[in-house]
């Protein structure tokens, strides 16, 4: 799989880098990002549903989703956006709702490659090692590579 | 000097943890920090005066600020406001356009303290110890003693 996440883990420092490359160009990749219409489509684990409540994708805008699965048990999550340029590159803080105040900055950079193809870029920056670790426990790159999964489905 | 600043910078770790008391209430700190009439009165070093552009503390609300000296040079910051709760939380983003998407997070906590006093407890949350280094080199510790020390003149 040429398109694999790959997700890094340094030992020391409180972050998780991240590569993804998509077949398809950098602005449709970011649209997936930042239109809320097509975001819910296809974030998180396949096995839940995701309902975006608010979603203004602009400098000093902010959002806030819902996912649930089968069982109706929800799970929300929300930030703000500190940087958004069009088609380039986006800065968020992100909370899971059931870690209040466990907020991460989630750097995306978005790079056109040769062939219509592109890479995303991302830095997930946490305020400790053991807020990342219980991201990691808790099924974190599991649910983003299947999130990229379908996001590649979308754009099909 | 009781009140003091006492900054804590660990090795490996891109953060900087930060301790002040103050001679007020908790409440009037968060004021101090959520109100822009009075922010714009203490932030920053003694030789610069401060314009706030815009303020808008609550969650999901945005900032930005201008600072300048004699030159006339202006610097710029400005972020979002990702969590308030009042009297007792602020989380917030940071940046200096200078270093653009040199962004922070900065954790602030106020508790009351017996005789009407308090504590602000703070992180700052680099996106790398380089970013950390740039900040610490360039007066960040000296720039945030002389606020503090403003801010106490304005409460008193």
């Amino acid at each position: 799989m040429s398109n694999a996440l790959k997700l890094m883990v340094p030992e020391n420092s409180p972050f998780v880098d991240y590569e993804r490359e998509f077949d398809f160009p950098a602005a449709e990749v970011f649209r997936a990002h930042s239109d809320p219409a097509l975001f819910q489509q296809w974030i998180g684990p396949r096995e839940l549903t995701t309902r975006v409540e608010d979603f203004d994708c602009r400098p000093g805008g902010s959002y806030r989703f819902v996912q649930a699965g089968d069982d109706g048990v929800e799970h929300a999550f929300r930030g703000t956006f500190h940087s958004v340029r069009e088609n380039a590159f986006i800065l968020q803080t992100f909370e899971y709702e059931g870690y209040p105040d466990v907020v991460t900055l989630e750097y995306s950079t978005f790079e056109d490659l040769p062939g219509g193809r592109s890479r995303l870029v991302g830095r997930s920056v946490y305020p400790d090692l053991e807020a990342r670790e219980k991201y990691l426990a808790n099924g974190m790159e599991s649910g983003m590579a299947a999130g990229y999964e379908q996001l590649e489905d979308l754009l099909a």
